[in-house]
């Protein structure tokens, strides 16, 4: 486990250095990331580099035992750059260009910014490229700008073009007759601002993908031109941040990163393990916290501080979900700039602040546990997809106003974290042989090579879950010429006669729960079998008159595998959607060790490739519990790698606690 | 009765064409609206026009008997217009032009745009205007664009001069003086941007209507250059929208239509009913439903669909407030397109979705009653009165947010649609020597014509209501020099001491229900006598200090005919409204045959030119109900069209029901 | 008291406007204000002046008894000025120019505006600079535009330039090196639209300050070239407005003046009392009430009326508060223009509308009490400090949505006003010589002559309660570099270990009240006792973890003189608020002579130089009540100066009752 923190040593008076390196040693940080945002201290005059103060700053770090990440510093460009480069800035929908100041205001697709940007990162490669006390490098920060320049508008055009090569074609995918769209050349075609052509506007956000992910070649490029390759390059990303495909831009990184921050309330680790196991999946590996929250963050409206313990059941929620390291952001506050009242590890006044104490015991814990974990990852038997074009068609078209993409695949997910059944959270089209159990949130775009991978599952004996919203429309964003679920239809056994979006909830009978267990909000839709092998496992209740009596959820067995097609056509409550969950894993045989413990409880597994496993199990609660657990194998204990004590069948959990249990040699 | 619905053939393949057309005679169709937004199709390259696909089109509905009417394409010019000729893209109030791709994104009052529009709509009228098989012509579609370019800038300053001739004549009218808002030129007026000038915001609403009616003019010019007389010419409008004075516009129609949609909800009869009257009152003749909704829209945050049952009801309504044709929008959506996911008659797959029985059963029952129907029309007893001028000029100043003149207008139109009392909606200067009972809710501004109109009408003999904030301003949108009601003061014997946006309810004593029978919200008014057979029919309650025990309602009988002025100085509750109307009606001897039936049961009525009565019953209630109606006289037997039955002195309706009743010779 | 109102003769034919004066007249005024607005009147064509019109309007007051104040009428340029110099226009935050016809839409900063200006009030001041029956000046109009111009753009970066002198001290003391914001040409600054950089956000607040500043002395230069002394100068405020400092801005006038309106809804005193005390706090002197309400405003959600008696309170509310005149805005709208439907005296018929009964006989009371209350004026032992500069340091970063710096401060308030205790609202380095107790709320940013002066007012024996937020940030908007209260750590004797901007709230248990007496929300501060002598008078309890049994409220003895620094770290529930100020005034000896009076009666105490003292009561109920109040010295009477009564120790007074006593010698 890395643990450290954000240090921005150009913010302060050097003579300070040691202080906070001390600060950072004291709290058990080993690693440190720099740089980010520093362009102006390091190029202060246009070509006129300064690297001694970094040079010095690595120096103290490393002699303290801490190890460098360099942030590559182009999310802040200095105010010369764009004060004599004005087209570099980019442009508000509205047209006016943004300010320099805010951090993330120029064009990441403008290529003079892509000269700047290529020299000053390739001279920070040239100078730490080969250095040993850098261990990798982050580029840029939190890509999330938009740029509406003209130049930007020539670039898509130009997209448009190499990607449809006759603009009849254009024509035709976006079925451009419709409204007069059609265009007779490739500038006539709008950069879409507000609402347009579906096919317009999943290509314009294909087309912000492809800019951050050339961007970003461009400093791999530039960094690979020195860099030794045990340096890692990575992002930190935004969580569910929809600005562009996360699966396109992270192919290009070594690992992913993200910047976790509960903002206001607290944390619920049956949302946040999603947001953690979807990042896992960016790469399918495990990831690093690159930022996370000391105490509190400063942009929400109410900026509350985290309760004591929380920020330690952060930390080890992180790790059972995969996370390889966890840095606070940031060390302390410069005494100006936007974030002045962030949270942060030091006081105004350079002294810890009440949250480094809960810091230094999180690294005393990892200290702990570090060899342990080494080498051991995140291993599970169920995998939700997910799927950015899917959820930027929901998202142009939500039909109803609730129908969040990302809220209903964490509806999804919450029924298997409540019973601590760890999952998979990745893109459709990935390899899913390693599942017993996939489940399939609204996926309204799906592709040929999606709908042969889910039909290759299914084949291989997998239960698959159709929710609703799959398969209506084909990848430039056109209604399918059938039916949902499309071209998985006859795989599924039904189709959907009508869609609902819901003014009222509908009750739901089902096969897995008691006559009446339930209901569906928001969406309904109607499934009409169309084999004779279906099997009818829910019907709506007296409704609009339409839903009365008709199939909610369908279930078709297919091959020889015992692979299984279930369709659902609910958004179900939460109680339904919790029995519907336990019938799949109980039918599909995936075991649940620990499905029984109280509310609040979590556990994780980490395992070694070897096999070895890691249970991590983190009372949420403000009471302690006891749990019963499975005696450890003749000679051999269960033990609490964080106190050393073994426990037979029963443990017990303080309030806000941590177990990390692993079976030891007596 | 027509029933048909909107048909985009240049959206599909031509192979598709038959079975569209024979779904389409399956539900029982026999009119299609074509050609809108087409124009790309029909004119793809500049000045090279393709008419064989509509001929084929045409030609195909002719054949399986569906009458066709053409909608002219101009909401949605091609992108090589728009891209050569910018400057006839519309204006935004942020000085950004709009983008192609969205439709009605031109300026109406573009000459280049006029220019166009002339040559395309000549092209179809020339080609179709002797064509027996098209019997209308839709021109453009939903007026709403409003243009703030420099160009329709400078077009409002030439309408200014045009309207005031010398400047100082608009300084006087919209007293200029206040914040030395003075002009000494034209060209110093501003296009109004958010609240301005009371008279400068009403002329620039005027001015707006009449680009809209030039614009229209170019079009019926051009059409009536070589369209044969039975060939009608219409436009379908939006309902209460009031971006222009849809009087002045439908003026140069030969009838109203408007496209009627629930949107999220469902139908509630009391207010669409006030809806259908108001179309019906642009021309005071039957009009068409252009659009309706199949299931459910694509633009509310919850698109539901309708119940079942509910859409027959809502055609039924239509007709029983004069319709005399109902299309739906649309026969199936094109593949791409923003509106993907509204309601359609067919599915993605082009085989029927649910609500198409549905359709399919009003086209029978349509089929059934049509002979009947035709020639008849809707004749009341009761008007309320509707101005554009009075409507943006409270808009403008609601003074209490809440007030809403169309919410108000529906208030005061409620209790009489709760007794199934007809009513008529119409412009505050439309002759009234047919009715005996006026309301007019809210007229802020008279003109003299309206005030002649009023005056004759009660020295008629008829019964005046006037309300709340009539009578403040003269057509500047200045105030008069006197209290309320303005000039209409000596006939109504009182004027408006003081008004009173409301904070909290006042509780109101009437002389036409038991003693505290409700209160007033929103709105109040002081009505001070001023002459002496002023008659005090209510008071304000215990309130702030002002209002209390001040005269709430007057009256005033004038002349030898019976005519009386009634002035209503209070918003008042349902309950107190619903017995101000009982009592209205009862001492204007107007008959209510069906008053006390149970809510949620409506009657309409048509009348033949012969005065035969045809009575419709629809029961939005999901029960059945049974109606104590008149026996039919002897020798005749009341008869339901749709089903044949007679019945005596009880109607039984089924839940979701409809009947309709005529008198048959035995 | 001067008493009147606002008058617009231009708006007008000139023979109503004897009728006009006469009205006047008869409701008691004695001053008019005019000339406001009316540029275009004033100089109809560029340099051709027409003063005809004032002059008679001016003298027909004077003979009618009525002096005349003349507002400058900078607030609204003439269309010929804007349109023959659009650069004068303001230029809104996206970029577009403000349009004619709104008034305030001109950039105060414009060098070609000041042209105009300059011409304009030299004209004024030459005709009307020595004219006995003008008594003074107002500046122009409730100041507010901000222009983001180039123009003004290029400005604030030479007003930078001044400030800063080297760009490296401007980067220093903005921590620039954060986000590369680091300058190195001034002209790379921008102007902020939005959140930035807290010192660039900071220094553009001032900024605009100095431009109104500017704007106005321009406007006092010529005024002063030809205006006699005894004319005096002032300017409308707008209550709370931060747009500018208004410390700065009246520092040049005689004295200050504001616009008050109840707006929506009812007078509360408790919070109204605290805008006056804060407008006579500008100054430390009376002031005006330049426009007050007559009735209603036009620019709320819901513009209701003031109850009956209401109008009359806050006339006696106002003069309890310090105000030496009250003028009605306005006596009669003009037909047309934006405030049409403005509250008024006379009503559009030019007859009195109800309120002016009430506003008659307010004339005739003040007329009545007028010589006793000359000379008199406020005096309190007790202030509120309030610093521009720390509401916009607090409102760019409120940290907690709810933190309204001003909501704060009439929290503070409302526990003086509550009691009848008379409070100053003055800036923070205001002398403090005559208050016993100073209360500080939410000082963020400390400068160094505010530390100095709260200093000796605690080493001279005051008792200083320093509250959440203080002491943070030096006054570039920059954190000290220290803990919380920054500079005045020593004297307090505590240090802020941690803020909580609070999602729950917490528990407090006080010394100065029983046990649990209330709570903390919002925001709470933990207090680290950093001396020995300080004392603990409250604790959080059982709360996030972190604040649980931590001092909340510390209380240090400073010096000889028995001066004291009490620390409060949290926002309280308004009960424990009361009893901590009732424990604050009786620790500090402060007489409360009316502080258990019903809740809902004020107390005010206006004093002459001779220390006469006149008490104003003003019942806000409605219902009567009766007061025990001392009985008078002998040879003595309490004599109500509006009634001729005199009381012995009961004083009955109506609902929405006044009463105005003084000692009068029998």
């Amino acid at each position: 486990m890395e643990f450290g923190s954000a240090w921005y040593p150009e913010h302060w008076p050097e003579e300070r250095w040691a202080e906070d390196v001390r600060l950072m040693c004291e709290a058990g940080f080993i690693v440190a990331r720099i740089g980010e945002f520093a362009w102006s201290s390091l190029e202060p005059v246009e070509g006129h580099f300064q690297f001694e103060w970094m040079d010095r700053a690595i120096c103290l770090l490393h002699k303290n035992g801490i190890s460098v990440v360099i942030g590559t510093p182009t999310a802040a460009p200095p105010a010369w750059l764009t004060h004599h480069n004005p087209e570099v800035l980019a442009v508000e929908p509205n047209g006016r260009p943004a300010q320099h100041g805010n951090r993330c205001h120029v064009s990441p697709g403008n290529s003079t910014y892509h000269k700047y940007t290529r020299r000053i990162v390739e001279q920070l490669a040239r100078r730490y490229g080969q250095d040993e006390r850098v261990i990798g490098w982050q580029i840029d920060n939190e890509y999330n700008r938009i740029d509406y320049s003209e130049a930007t508008h020539r670039q898509f055009q130009v997209y448009l073009k190499e990607k449809f090569v006759r603009i009849q074609s254009l024509n035709d995918f976006w079925s451009t007759a419709y409204w007069s769209q059609s265009y007779t050349d490739w500038n006539e075609i709008p950069l879409p601002i507000g609402p347009h052509n579906p096919g317009l506007m999943l290509a314009f956000k294909q087309f912000i993908t492809k800019i951050w992910c050339d961007f970003q070649k461009i400093q791999i490029a530039s960094l690979r031109l020195y860099a030794r390759p045990e340096q890692w390059i990575s992002h930190n990303f935004m969580e569910w941040f929809e600005g562009f495909d996360h699966y396109e831009v992270s192919a290009d990184l070594d690992f992913a990163s993200w910047d976790w921050c509960v903002g206001t309330g607290h944390m619920n680790h049956l949302m946040t393990g999603a947001a953690h196991d979807m990042i896992r999946g960016l790469k399918r590996k495990n990831f690093w916290l690159m930022e996370t929250q000391p105490g509190s963050v400063n942009w929400q409206g109410v900026n509350n501080q985290l309760n004591r313990g929380e920020g330690r059941r952060m930390a080890w929620h992180a790790v059972a979900h995969g996370a390889d390291a966890l840095l606070y952001w940031q060390l302390r506050s410069a005494p100006g700039g936007q974030e002045q009242l962030h949270g942060s590890l030091l006081g105004p006044d350079g002294a810890p602040r009440p949250f480094y104490s809960e810091a230094a015991q999180i690294g005393k814990e990892f200290k702990k546990v570090s060899k342990k974990l080494r080498g051991t990852t995140i291993k599970n038997s169920v995998a939700l997809l997910h799927s950015y074009d899917s959820r930027w068609s929901i998202n142009a078209q939500r039909h109803h106003k609730d129908f969040d993409p990302v809220g209903f695949l964490r509806h999804c997910y919450r029924s298997f974290a409540a019973r601590n059944v760890g999952t998979d959270i990745i893109s459709a089209e990935a390899d899913l042989s390693e599942f017993r159990l996939v489940i399939v949130p609204a996926l309204v775009i799906l592709s040929e090579k999606t709908m042969e991978n889910l039909t290759t599952f299914v084949e291989g004996g997998g239960t698959l879950l159709l929710t609703i919203r799959c398969g209506q429309k084909e990848t430039h964003n056109a209604l399918f010429p059938t039916r949902q679920p499309g071209p998985l239809r006859e795989l599924a056994g039904v189709e959907v006669e009508e869609y609902f979006a819901l003014d009222a909830a509908v009750p739901i009978y089902s096969e897995w729960s008691d006559s009446l267990a339930g209901e569906s909000t928001i969406w309904a839709e109607i499934l009409k079998p169309i084999a004779e092998d279906v099997q009818i496992l829910a019907k709506f209740g007296e409704s609009n008159g339409w839903l009365d009596g008709r199939c909610a959820c369908s279930c078709r067995n297919v091959g020889e595998k015992g692979g299984r097609v279930i369709v659902l056509g609910a958004w179900l409550s939460d109680t339904l959607q919790d029995s519907l969950t336990a019938w799949l894993l109980e039918t599909t045989h995936i075991d649940v060790p620990f499905s029984d413990i109280p509310t609040g409880v979590e556990v994780g597994r980490r395992v070694s490739e070897a096999g070895e496993e890691i249970w991590i199990f983190i009372n949420h609660k403000n009471h302690s519990v006891t749990l019963n657990i499975p005696s450890a194998p003749a000679g051999s204990a269960n033990l609490d790698l964080l106190t050393d004590e073994t426990f037979e069948a029963a443990l017990p959990i303080p309030a806000d606690g941590i177990r990390v249990l692993t079976n030891q040699q007596a």
